[in-house]
């Protein structure tokens, strides 16, 4: 498995120089606090534990994960005494609010942390993970005792949460759940139904498990509008706030699957647990949408981890494993042959992973950022702006770094050849790890019809229209830089493509309903090679004006134009095979009858 | 598991209407005798073996692996006995020499059991496939005694052979290998040294194991040049022609891998084992490569196999699994939901695995009929010029099918969304075992490399005028019917394009070396979307002709020309991207400097 090595310098470059994080944080409720000294002294102490805690457990893991005994989950060897250390350095305190017990910090410094968790190692970071979202909702739209009975214990890690949505027969179409809740005599409820792919929903690290349940109460309407949320502890917490009687939810099984083995992948049944209605009857898939945005702006990190460990990987090796000579003369004239990143197909394969993970660095951070306002922005316009910038992102870096975060992680298997199979490397356990970051959280196929039917076509463009128009503004601001024409030229031009293939398949939409759906994963890739485009350019914008500037660091800032000029000259050319999919016709998918696809 | 359906339907269509297997099997020694009728016949069977007896064990060989006890591999429960009725049914002799015992069929045909085989059960198919290939060579290279002793058992299937290449220092570049070879008194060979990631390097399915042993002489050249290569068996074959003495060769362990669990990939250390050399010394290279074309098809096969069989669970999957209703009304309306084959996205990726499976299934029977001419042609010129065409597509179907392959698979897994990730419905095997397909038998890098410089530029671009010049008069005999335009105009602007880019190409690998490996995986990409684009045409020309003249099976042939539709509209548009990249020039993979790649 590659050790961990925090890209330190890199996560500077994008929040420092590329988004002002100084200044943004000067805005922000809690973000005075965030001084660039404190900033860099908790990016450095996480880095550390993510490198010397977490890294080492994360092949370990995989190969020995989780066992179910006696009714109780068993997390891997070291699990649950690096969560203690976790616990104890108040990580899961970070941003959450003061008078709860947190510490107030910008979310968007815990987004920080948790790419380093996350691509130290991914199961792990999955745990708090799934604690934080159930953290978000219950703070949004939990009653005050149920918040003071929660909140205090999840925000300093004590005691964690998950998310209960699925069940065996519905998983993106939660309208046709089958979870009940039966009102009790005294304001409580008896949860009863079978979850499943309960990620953390059971294990050994906490003092209590704190379930968010969606469920069916008896007079509830059909489909999504009759769904109620909640709050079901494994453990009722007794008249001290302390774990009490043990509820009756059980774990009927762990899941074998594919990868993320460190986490334990339950099917809880709910057999007439004691729960308790959070907000009002029928309202909850409205409350699990609330931080839905940011919870898959979390899920989007998965891709960039897996970019960024495949390629510390995969550059190593290719640095070390020597074969064949280089095609325009030996390299290595004294050893037996030259090492491989000589040769430019496995620079191929680096420079993509390098572009996914530096760029997708740059998608989150930047979202991140506009979550920061959304959230605690003091100016309403721009909290609604940032919230809709979000959510329209939100799909995206959801969607798109998933999706390029698998292909990163099999570039960097490729480049490791037979060795990139053999788990002993750990490289294949990026891949199988990665592979779930397109499916949970809502597949790449419901994040495209999120993106371009609700986000897109739905606001009449509005939401493409707030994000073209500031690649519009900074193609502006430097059409005149020669330097930058390589990027600039190609961006302004997509940009314009952009919009007019969005009208086309407005066009398309009003007369078949069918061509949302068809378009929409293509609209997706085609959306985020631009948005990459547009991060990529900005950050070879910063880079020049730092070399023009006279820099100490020349090899750093001429390394980010030559990734930014492999992005535009080798991955944004596959926007043009999703541009001519997209507007292609529903026809090509839809003429086709069931029958007949076999014979 | 998708419990497999061997699609004959389909493999009639290639053999009988695409290709006229009737008529060239006329023209190859030993295929008078494959009659329709008989071939019908042999393919009937190996369906119902492939389906009854291989594919039950697909998951449980994954679940249950192979294990290394007091020395020696056991395969899964049911391997053993499964081997047992292959040789029984006959089918390691199917296409061997006569006078070996052999039933001399044309090699094509072995081709389309290769494929049922494998996508029943690709871990089991490894070890008669590995078998093949040893068998192959010895037959071609080894002295008459070497044939006596060895083949009549090989082809029996009662023994069964390795080939033993990798080191764990070199893979792609064998002239750096380390195995020795010293000439003992009796004209036999020691042989010592450490050969890893040997399928079915060891299993207890055969009486003894005939292992091809790449190793260098005291004597040898540096580096390629020399290589001898020797016959090491596990048991030296006594007087009577039966397993005698143990052989000094020994299973160091057993590899953990990703996938592809049920072949035992095995550590062998050769401790002096004796060795007998095959043909001429340091002309080891060379006699592998001989029959490197076949077995690098043979290989494509698994990405063909992957489509399949990712294509029939997720299609299965589609059809039953109800979720959200039709963008254009419901499709289902007494149900909860509609079954999610209505939603377009869904269609996206059954059509895209579709669209792979039968075009793959073309693309590698169309090179299996260029073998058998190749190796069994009456007319030298025939056999030449099929010889030339499978150079230059097998790196083609070998590095394009396997890569598409890992595609469709994941295509199929999210298909399945969170039931796809979980192992006990058998997609995310698929995936697993599909992955080392682009790796093996020299990775989509080599193929690239060998088809960009070795087969088109080194021939002045005579073997891709071969296949263009077909193309070229395909879409010439057809350029008048109004009825296939929309496949034959893009295709003729492709094929023109093809040699256009590879002009470009030429030109600029005259200046700079770096360019060919720099273009190179692009254009394999780009050059595979030709080639299939070419077939996919063919068959809608078929499909589109059986139309007009009337037919019971207006159904199959209607998606045929729906498949194709399909495959231009959406998939083709990627070889844009392709040609972009590859003219991009190779400054944009070389200037970065070594130390650059991350700070």
């Amino acid at each position: 498995m590659p050790q961990y090595k925090a890209p330190l310098r890199d996560i500077q470059f994008v929040m420092n120089e590329l988004l002002d994080t100084e200044t943004h944080y000067q805005h922000i409720p809690g973000g005075e606090e965030a001084t660039p000294d404190m900033v860099n002294a908790i990016i450095q102490e996480g880095a550390k534990f993510c490198e010397q805690v977490l890294s080492p457990l994360n092949q370990t893991g995989d190969q020995e994960g989780c066992t179910l005994e006696n009714g109780e989950v068993k997390t891997p060897t070291g699990f649950k005494e690096a969560y203690k250390q976790y616990i104890e350095g108040g990580w899961p305190s970070m941003t959450a609010d003061e008078q709860l017990g947190g510490q107030g910090l910008p979310g968007s410094l815990s987004m920080v942390m948790s790419e380093m968790v996350g691509t130290a190692n991914w199961s792990f970071g999955m745990y708090p993970g799934l604690s934080h979202g159930c953290l978000n909702t219950l703070e949004a739209h939990g009653s005050e005792e149920q918040k003071q009975t929660y909140l205090p214990k999840m925000i300093s890690g004590e005691w964690t949460g998950t998310m209960c949505l699925t069940e065996s027969h519905c998983g993106s179409d939660l309208g046709i759940m089958r979870s009940k809740a039966e009102p009790n005599s005294d304001g409580s409820y008896s949860i009863s139904g079978e979850k499943i792919f309960i990620s953390a929903g059971d294990h050994d690290m906490s003092d209590n498990i704190i379930h968010l349940v969606l469920a069916k109460l008896p007079d509830a309407p059909k489909g999504t509008k009759g769904i109620s949320v909640f709050v079901v502890p494994k453990f009722i917490p007794d008249e001290n706030g302390n774990p009490g009687e043990r509820n009756s939810v059980s774990v009927g099984s762990i899941e074998h699957k594919m990868g993320i083995h460190g986490n334990a992948t339950c099917v809880l049944n709910f057999d007439g647990a004691r729960g308790f209605l959070i907000g009002e009857p029928h309202k909850g898939l409205n409350y699990m949408f609330t931080f839905m945005n940011i919870a898959r702006i979390g899920t989007a990190i998965q891709g960039l981890g897996s970019a960024e460990l495949a390629f510390q990987g995969s550059l190593e090796y290719a640095k070390d494993r020597q074969a064949m000579r280089s095609l325009s003369g030996a390299k290595n004239p004294d050893g037996a042959a030259d090492p491989i990143i000589v040769h430019p197909d496995v620079r191929r394969m680096l420079m993509t992973q390098k572009a996914l993970a530096e760029g997708g660095r740059a998608m989150i951070y930047y979202a991140a950022q506009q979550a920061d306002i959304a959230t605690r922005g003091q100016d309403e316009d721009a909290r609604k702006e940032a919230d809709e910038l979000l959510g329209f992102l939100t799909p995206i870096a959801k969607a798109f770094l998933t999706e390029t975060g698998v292909e990163a992680a099999n570039q960097g298997m490729q480049v490791l050849g037979g060795h990139g199979y053999i788990s002993e490397w750990g490289m294949e356990q990026i891949v199988r790890d990665a592979r779930i970051g397109t499916i949970y959280e809502g597949t790449t196929g419901i994040q495209a019809l999120d993106l371009l039917g609700r986000k897109v076509l739905m606001t009449q463009g509005e939401s493409l229209k707030r994000f073209t128009k500031k690649v519009h503004l900074f193609c502006k601001e430097h059409g005149d830089n020669k330097q930058l024409a390589e990027f600039i030229e190609p961006l302004a031009a997509f940009n314009k493509e952009w919009g007019d293939l969005t009208m086309k398949l407005g066009s398309a939409a009003m007369k078949d309903r069918e061509e949302v759906g068809a378009a929409s994963y293509d609209y997706l890739m085609y959306s985020g090679y631009g948005v990459l485009a547009y991060l990529w350019a900005e950050m070879a914008e910063v880079a020049q004006r730092k070399l023009e500037e006279g820099t100490a660091e020349e090899a750093f800032y001429n390394a980010k134009l030559q990734t930014a000029r492999f992005y535009f000259k080798r991955m944004l050319p596959r926007a043009k095979a999703h541009a001519d999919a997209m507007i292609s016709g529903a026809d090509n998918l839809m003429d086709i009858q069931e029958e007949h696809f076999a014979f």
